[in-house]
Order: structure tokens, then C-alpha cells, then sequence
């Protein structure tokens, strides 16, 4: 089993930290997203999307998709669960992952994408005014993160789930997407600093 | 228990059909999104985001996010089963639901949301060049989809799954959003033909 992934981009590290809060050990190949690897023939055998991180079982099955691979982790050693526990529980730890990739993760990188010089070639076309259209996205949904984290420990309730690890991943890539953190969050400060303290966070 | 929707909305419906594939039935309740009711505070209350649908379970507890709330149904009333069967086959249905949520779905909703003058209210701010932008990615995505159908009847593998759902309600979507479907994609009109006509599809 392996996992191919460039290290520096933040899917990658999702499944990263997932694994270390797990204490599952695998061994990583790297390819260079700046130097076209993923657009190489071979890997599209593996992910006809192009994309890292990518985990390649033993008998060749390749599975795609961070949330998918950590998913397949999960079911194979649910302790510690990270992805809820019970029906309930998996479901509402499932809505903040989400809500945390798609209207936290996702607005940070498609500001980076659309506004940051390196991006021109990976992004085609680069929509300069899209970009600026997710900058507010990302500060109302940390304003609204600010007011939830006042209620409980951490996003999606008593423990630290997948949810959370979206969420610091999205906020560690606000700053080469060059979004400032939002002064006067002291909800969020506070959760950024117990999750970003965790071993795993270098991972 | 019961869910707040607006039923022309793509996202309830994929929940919709998902319930009918399972045969659950629940009340539903109607909220009208181009009258703004998703913007009254009392939505708000039950989803901050304030997206439809919303699961509202009988001690008052909400769960927003379509898929989070597939799962929960899914875990309750695990047959027939639409989100895999076993840890790969889960991740291998979870990593299929994703590619269709992200890279069909989403672009087909961001071509209508941007390019759609009845959405000029509802999505600000409208990015015609990020709405022009997406409607290459759907057929991209339409023309691999074509060749991966050729080797199996489902997105997904051998049973239909929340990925088809998702598939269809996508290429539903593509008529609002006025992008015609590809010629010549005889793997992707068969499947379609397939899923379009099982009885949950009116759902």
C-alpha cells in the first residue's frame, strides 16, 4: 500500500494528518504538481482526474479523493474515530466536514488559484474577479466558525474529527492565498491554537 | 423528523431519490428559495448556511448537507445499499460521488449560477467569465464518464449508488443551465437511459 501526493499542496496533507491522529504509518511516493507529474499518462491510470493525494493498494486498486481514502482508514481501524460516532454523530461530523471543505477549504483555493501568479498554467483560465469573489466567503464563514467554536471545543462537537482538520488545513492555506486572518475571534483563535498544537499538525 | 426543501432545487433532489431507492417515506416541508424564505433568521436557526435540505429529526436537532444526510438514512436502513458495501467498496463509492458532486455537478451549478439571469439576485457576485469557464469542465467530465460507463453499468461498479444520483440530477441540471449534451457518448446515453427510468428518478 502506498500514497502518491506532493507534499506541499493541501489535500495531501488532509490525509496526513488524518493518518497520524490514526499513528498509521505508509510510505508516500512524491511527484512535483509544478513540474506537470500529474499530467503524465501513467498517473491518469490512476486518477483519470489528475489529482493527489492518490492511495494504491496492494493489488493495484487505486482510490482517489481525500475524504474517500480517509473514509477507507477509517473503516479499516475506527479508533480513534474521526469521522463520528453513531448515526447521528457520523452524520453530523459528515455536515462539517462539508461545510468546512466546500465553503472554507474551497473558497481559500479558489482564491489562490485565480489570483496567485504561480497558478497561471495550473489554472486555465485564471478568473482574476472569481478570485475576488471568495475572499468575502472565506471571512463570513470564519466569522460564522468564530460563533460556533464559542459553543464547543472543537467544529463538529466534543472531539476533534476530520472536520477540524479541514478546517485548519483551510486556514494554514489562507496565508499563500494572502487572505488575512479576521481580528476578533477569540473562539477561533483559541481552536486554532489547541489543533495547530497537536503532533499531528506537522504530519 | 422531517425536511425542509425547496423540490425544484437540485440538492433535495438527490436526497429525494435517495429515499425513494431505500422506499422511506417522511414529510416534507417546502420553503420557496427565489422568495428568499433561506434568508429568514428562523432558517437560519436550523442551517447557518442556509442551503436546502435540511433533516429536522423529532428532538429538534438539524442536519444539513445532502450527502451527510444520505449517510445518516444509509446507517439506519443500511439496505439496499447505496453507499458501497464494505471499506473499498464504500471508498470507491464515496471517491465516485465526489468526482460527480465536484467536477459535474458543481461546474453545471456554476454555469447556471453565473450565467443565468433568474440567478442575478441569488448568486452575487454573478462571474460570467468563472460561469463561460465551467461549461468545458462538464463536458470534460461528460467524456470521461462516457468511457468509464463502457466498462461497468453503474458510475460507481456493478449496482446503481449515490454516485448515480448524483450523475443524473447533474445532467438533469445541464437544461436550466442551457449546456447541451455531448454527441456521441453511446456508454453515457445508455446509463442515462438506465437511471432516468428507474421509478425513484420522478421522486
Amino acid at each position: 500500500m502506498k500514497i502518491i501526493e506532493d507534499a506541499r499542496a493541501p489535500n495531501p496533507r488532509r490525509l496526513r494528518i488524518f493518518l497520524a491522529e490514526k499513528g498509521i504509518k505508509i510510505e508516500y511516493e512524491q511527484l512535483d504538481i509544478t513540474e506537470f507529474d500529474h499530467k503524465k499518462p501513467e498517473f491518469a491510470e490512476l486518477n483519470p482526474l489528475r489529482r493527489v493525494p492518490v492511495l494504491v493498494l496492494d493489488d493495484g486498486t487505486a482510490i482517489s479523493e481525500s475524504v474517500a481514502i480517509c473514509r477507507y482508514f477509517e473503516e479499516l481501524q475506527p479508533e480513534p474515530a474521526l469521522m463520528g460516532v453513531g448515526p447521528e454523530g457520523r452524520a453530523r461530523t459528515e455536515m462539517w466536514q462539508r461545510r468546512m471543505e466546500l465553503n472554507l477549504l474551497y473558497p481559500v483555493a479558489q482564491t489562490f488559484r485565480h489570483l496567485h501568479p504561480a497558478m497561471k498554467e495550473l489554472e486555465q483560465p485564471q478568473v482574476a474577479a472569481w478570485g475576488e469573489a471568495n475572499r468575502p466567503r472565506v471571512l463570513n464563514m470564519l466569522t460564522l466558525l468564530d460563533d460556533e467554536l464559542s459553543h464547543r471545543p472543537f467544529v463538529a462537537g466534543e472531539e476533534f474529527t476530520i472536520a477540524d482538520i479541514t478546517a485548519m488545513v483551510a486556514v494554514d492555506f489562507m496565508k499563500p492565498a494572502k487572505i488575512e486572518r479576521p481580528g476578533n475571534s477569540p473562539s477561533l483563535d483559541r481552536w486554532y491554537a489547541s489543533v495547530s498544537s497537536r503532533p499531528s499538525a506537522t504530519a
